[in-house]
C-alpha cells in the first residue's frame, strides 16, 4: 500500500466533473502525491486535439461520434444548468471572478506537476478516436493497467 | 486490508456507466480478484427480467416506477448524446464494429467469472421490485453488508 | 491506515445522488465509523439555509447561480426520470411507503450521528455562496484538507 498514490477514471466529459477532477488531482500533486487520471469515454474529450484531424478508415458512426463530441477542455458543458450551452461560460466567468484557475490552466498544471493522463484504448476503439487525434504526452493503456495502478493508490476515485 | 477484493456500487442505470462498471468488474475479476456489484437505485434494472412479472400488492406509484424504468441490460439509454434514444443503439453498434463484447456479453462474463451482483432491498423496497422481478442468482442486502464487504476492499467505486 | 474512516465527496445535488450518499454516511456512522461528506459543487445546494440571504456584494453572475439553485435538501430534483420536477416528490412519496426515512431525515440523523459535512470553500467562492446563507454546525476547508482526511480513510467515494 502506497500512501502517495492517487488514480481518478475520468468517465465523465462535463465541465463541472472534468473540474472536480483537475482539482482534486493538482492537489494531490502539490502535496507530491503520484496521479493518474484514467480517461474513459466522455472522459477522452479533454484529450483531444482542439483542430480537427483528418483519419482516414473512420466508419459514418465514428464520423458522427468524433464530428458531435466536444475536442479539448474549451468546449465542454455543464452537467446541471447548462442552459443550452450558456451554463459553462457563465461558470468560467464565476472561477475568473473568484480568481480561481481556469480548466485549461487547472489542466496546464496538472500536466507540468506529472499528472499521468490515460487514454483508454477500448473507449477510443469504440468512439473511432485515433492516436493522431490525441494530445501529445499520454499514455494509453486498458482496464488491467488501470487496476495495477488501484491497487498500489489509497484513494480510487470514479468520476 | 485484501488486496484482491474490490467493491462497485453501481448507482446509475446508463448504459455507458454500466459499461464501465462491467468493464472494470470482468478486468478485476480475470486477474483474480474478488468482485461484489452493489446495485441500487437506478442501478438495480440491469437486475429486472426482460419480460413483465405479475406483482400483487403493489401502489399506483410502484406499478408507474416498474413500467417507466428499463427491464434489463437491453433497454438502458445513455448518459450523453441519447438523442431521444438512438444513443445507445449507436453504442451497441460502434462497440460491435470495434470487436467488444456487447453490454449482455459483459454482464454474462462477469456471472460467470464468479462476480457477486447484490440488489440494494431497500431501494428495492422504495421502488417497489419484488424479487420476483429480479433474474436468479442474486444476493439481497442492504448498506451494512456494503460496508462489511467495502472494509475488506482495496478499490470502492461509486459508478 | 485506519479501517474507520470513510469520506465522501458529495459533487452532486441530485435528489437520489444526496440520498444514497446519506444512507452510506448513516450507515458508516452507525458502525462507529468517522465519516466525512465534503460538499462540493452541487452538493453545496443541501447545505444552504431554506431561506434567502441578504448578501451584499454578490456580482449579478453570483446571484444568478444563488438564485437558482436549490436552497436545502427540500427543493433538489431527482437525475433521472425528474419529469419536469414531479419526480422528486414521487419518489418521497415512495419512500415514505416504504417505511424509510425522509431526506431531511437522513440528513437530521447523519448530523446526529457526527457525520462531519465540510463545505469546499473554493467552490463556494466560485458560485458566490457566503457562510451567512449556509446552515451551523459546517466545517469550511479545500481541497489539501480532503486529501488529508482521505488519506486516513479505508472507503473514498465521489458522488
Amino acid at each position: 500500500m502506497d500512501t502517495t498514490k492517487k488514480t481518478i477514471i475520468l468517465f465523465s466529459g462535463d465541465f463541472d466533473r472534468v473540474m472536480a477532477a483537475l482539482i482534486i488531482a493538482n492537489g494531490a500533486a502539490a502535496m507530491g502525491d503520484d496521479v493518474t487520471i484514467f480517461c474513459t469515454f466522455w472522459g477522452l474529450n479533454i484529450l483531444r486535439k482542439p483542430e480537427k484531424v483528418q483519419s482516414n478508415g473512420k466508419s459514418t458512426l465514428q464520423k458522427m461520434f468524433g464530428g458531435m463530441m466536444p475536442k479539448g477542455t474549451r468546449k465542454l458543458g455543464l452537467s446541471k444548468m447548462n442552459m443550452a450551452g450558456i451554463g459553462a461560460p457563465m461558470m468560467r466567468k464565476a472561477c475568473k471572478a473568484a480568481g480561481g484557475m481556469s480548466l485549461e490552466e487547472l489542466f496546464a498544471s496538472a500536466r507540468e506537476n506529472d499528472v499521468k493522463f490515460v487514454a483508454c484504448t477500448l473507449s477510443m476503439d469504440i468512439l473511432g478516436f485515433t492516436k493522431e487525434e490525441m494530445i501529445d504526452g499520454l499514455d494509453y493503456a486498458g482496464v488491467a493497467a488501470y487496476l495495477g495502478e488501484a491497487d498500489e493508490a489509497n484513494v480510487n476515485l470514479f468520476i
